[in-house]
């Protein structure tokens, strides 16, 4: 290579230089050495990084037999010469292929694809070389004027390498961010914990993912989902005995164990292995820990503590490391929290639905007739708005206004609302005043105003006989004819003194021949729900079987 | 400079080229060039890189009195040599000074340091310069060379301020993600507010923020909590139009609003300025858009809505960029989100609280000399609760108990319930189950048993001469000696049919004589809440000023 050669590699290589990206980066420090050496064809290695987190790359460029034979067989038997120079920081050159290959195993092959010759270059840096390129039939060339060209790289690829890390780590935290965000929008326990496991096994791009929830009575630890790639695989249910386990550990040390090797760790219980024909190789195994959460309005504040755990089981691509435990404690804490608050949520409307059932029934129990009256229309309105196809939402609300549409009668006399015989015209204006008293007393809830129509209405009928206002038709609200058709049919299907109760069947045919009373979609609604099994008759469920419907 | 100089200068360069992180890279880097000149003293100048976010830099070296200059006069009038180098991607050298800095007007006065040479020497890469050095008294030397060494190291300083971008980047994500995780464990309105205004005028590095909340009933923005460095600016509290002012635009279209210089943009509503004195120069505004929430349980879920919007006003470093705008959309919407659960919890727990004192108050209606009795035995027992200093949460459970004690009177009939004279013993007998009733039927609901001694034993006494089982001292609950003092303080201070209502002292005087019953502290806590003013008997709220306490 003469001065004038050598000057126009030099000036390639800091061409070369100003490239950012790693991929383009080694392509061309690949070409430019390649070019230099004149050879026929070439490869560059970079070996793992454990510092940057970035997997092993094998580059291959020129003649298309050499690229076919290295393309195809497995990396290593073409890594021996290459880590050998990574090992000694030297050059080294092999002439005379095949018979100069004996110490590296994998150059044999080389010399039926016609390669005489081989050299390998570390890329070196100060403290240890950056990767390797292997060039294959070279000409006449100074060995020095190559190790110059690689070394002016060497920083480069470094730094390119630390570059793709952390705009990879970058990345990994954005999306860390948008699981966050999406677990953060559910309050649905079953959708949460189907989140978690799904977007921890992704995430850290594990072939399996379980959560633990801690059975707080029993101390010990239920699986409560597993996810596999192959979703075939049955994963049976599964109790962990406190702290056995390496799940068990982390749990109640509090602490992430990172097992790279399960085979060796006695900590690892093989339960589930053997039970699903599923091999656990490595585990990540973090606990499930919920924060301090604020109650507010004065209520002071909920105590940090650990509800479960999830573990990552083999990692596809390389092994678990701390940047993964890391990641996986942020997202498994804040799923920990949410699912805590989601907990709240719920225990607040199961108070309320409760408490409510509770009181609406000791109203019903005051006269026997009517016993669970109450909570039934309750089930049977939400029934009649799920077949309507309202929306959740719109259904829950129905289903406290059914629950509640009786209330009023707290402000009837029991003498009235316990009377064996029939009531009096004076005693019967008393007891029709039951939706407005109901309507009164919960008129103030702010929250409550999609309900109060079922309270202050359902007493009226669609041509207008109705009570306590007569409206008529479209004046009716469709909570209301949803909560007057439950209401009637619950009376009818039930005994009362003047009566014994009748059976669905007649009091459908009776609903349906009084369309002038109640909307026919809503009898039918209720009908298609009662033919489904979703509801019962009062009949039905003191005596299954004995009802003739 | 001789070729062994050369080569010792050019590996010193490569051993600088393997450091990655850019602070001491660029040291070195100056350090090399001033040796390899021969100066007396060199500074680096690095500008402010739009690409990588990172801020402008001057690094000094040499000369205590050039260094003492450099660094106390304003960076601009150091600036006028470099940044002729870096546009003219040349070295330019100036020699004989003072008499030839005629066109660089800062050379000057580093003639009265002892001056008499300088040259700037841009690191030149393929696209642009990275940096400029510049020296100080230079000694012979070949400016090829010089040019060479920087050249050489000027991908380094490249690749390396694209490195510490990106781990900035990264840090600024991992903050973020701290932020959501706190912003994720209140369910505290006035907390969550203070939360995400700080730490979004925190995160971005801004002098002040602003939060909006949208009104939906008139459709403009109210201003809710604004954050200024200077705490004793106040900012009056205002409403913006729909649609108006740079907040109003990004609310109304959903999207960032950035505004370099609000002198610039008509849409800036000035209002906040004029009005506290505060100077508004640049905006952030961005809406605060939560997510649809599923609420579980077979719910559904609510609607994606846009709730208000947030501002970030004058970047103290630099000016907002689009990564800020992502950054803090990602926060707002996440705040956002919280927001919305919080609000949800909230109206169940309210929704809750409301219809119990719905109900309550139309059991204790039933009697009119008990109106308004249960709500007040509420509050009485919360004053209690929270003079003895229980945690919050344990306030809230009694606040409930007392609420419910009286609940069992459902199962009371009127006659008993409402008769005016006295009770026959079998009509006392069966008043007397009240607490028995209520207790059986609140039992069912597993949320509540932390309740439920207040409705089972609020009419014990410590002596064992209470009801309905006598039980003594330590056998009665904590809530229920708290209950028991309200119950008795209400009922004593409200009228009765066969006695007038007692004046609260007179109440105090009995309760303490009377500590065989009713527990000392309980009632001593009763007596310092009254005194402070916390709490009022019935006939202060019915006629406040007519009672004589």
């Amino acid at each position: 290579m003469n001065t004038t050669d050598l000057l126009h590699f030099l000036e390639r290589a800091n061409r070369i230089a100003a490239i950012t990206d790693l991929d383009p980066l080694l392509d061309e420090t690949l070409g430019l050495l390649v070019d230099a050496c004149g050879a026929s064809a070439g490869l560059l290695y970079l070996p793992e990084g454990s510092a940057t987190g970035v997997a092993s790359r094998l580059l291959v460029t020129g003649s298309e037999a050499i690229s076919v034979l290295l393309s195809n067989r497995p990396l290593a038997e073409s890594l021996a010469l290459p880590e050998a120079a990574l090992l000694q920081r030297e050059m080294i050159r092999v002439d005379d292929l095949p018979a100069g290959a004996a110490q590296y195993p994998g150059l044999a092959e080389l010399a039926e694809c016609g390669v005489t010759n081989t050299l390998a270059i570390p890329l070196l840096l100060a403290d240890s070389p950056a990767c390797v390129v292997q060039v294959f039939d070279i000409g006449e060339i100074e060995l020095e004027m190559a190790q110059l060209l690689g070394n002016r790289l060497a920083s480069d690829v470094e730094k390119a390498l630390l570059l793709e890390a952390s705009r990879l780590r970058s990345r990994r935290l954005e999306t860390l961010i948008a699981i966050i965000g999406q677990i953060g929008s559910t309050l649905d326990r079953d959708q949460l914990l189907r989140l978690i496991i799904n977007s921890a096994r992704e995430f850290l791009g594990a072939e399996a993912a379980s959560l633990f929830l801690l059975d707080e009575t029993q101390g010990d630890l239920v699986l409560l989902l597993a996810s596999n790639i192959n979703e075939n695989v049955a994963v049976e249910r599964l109790r962990v005995p406190a702290g056995k386990g390496i799940i068990g550990h982390a749990v109640q040390s509090g602490k992430t164990v990172l097992v790279p090797d399960v085979a060796q760790d006695a900590r690892h219980y093989s339960g589930v292995d053997h039970s699903s024909g599923f091999i656990t190789r490595s585990i990540l195994a973090v606990p499930l820990r919920a924060r301090t959460v604020d109650l507010g309005g004065g209520r002071g504040a909920t105590r940090e503590r650990i509800i479960g755990g999830v573990e990552a089981i083999n990692k596809i691509e390389g092994t678990f490391n701390d940047d993964d435990a890391h990641l996986l404690c942020i997202l498994t804490n804040q799923a920990a929290t949410v699912l805590e608050i989601a907990s709240l949520y719920n225990d607040a409307n199961e108070l309320f639905m409760d408490v409510v059932k509770s009181l609406t029934a000791a109203i019903d129990a005051k006269d026997p007739y009517t016993e669970g009256h109450s909570e039934r229309v309750s089930e049977f309105s939400a029934a009649i708005a799920c077949e309507l196809g309202l929306p959740g939402e719109a259904i829950h609300h129905i289903r406290i206004g059914g629950l509640l549409h009786d209330v009023g009668k707290i402000g009837v006399p029991d003498a009235i609302l316990c009377k064996p015989g029939k009531l009096t015209d004076a005693e019967y204006d008393l007891m029709k005043q039951h939706p407005t008293i109901g309507a009164k007393i919960m008129g103030q809830v702010r929250t409550l105003h999609t309900e109060l129509p079922a309270m202050a209405e359902h007493q009226e009928r669609l041509d207008g006989t109705g009570y306590p206002r007569g409206l008529k038709d479209g004046e009716i609200s469709t909570t209301s004819r949803i909560v007057a058709v439950a209401d009637v049919f619950d009376a009818m299907t039930s005994d009362r003194p003047y009566r014994k109760a009748m059976s669905a069947d007649e009091t459908f045919d009776y609903l349906h021949e009084r369309g002038d009373l109640f909307d026919r979609a809503c009898v039918n609604a209720l009908l298609r729900a009662y033919r489904k099994g979703a509801i019962r008759t009062q009949k039905e469920r003191v005596a299954p079987g004995e009802d003739s419907s």
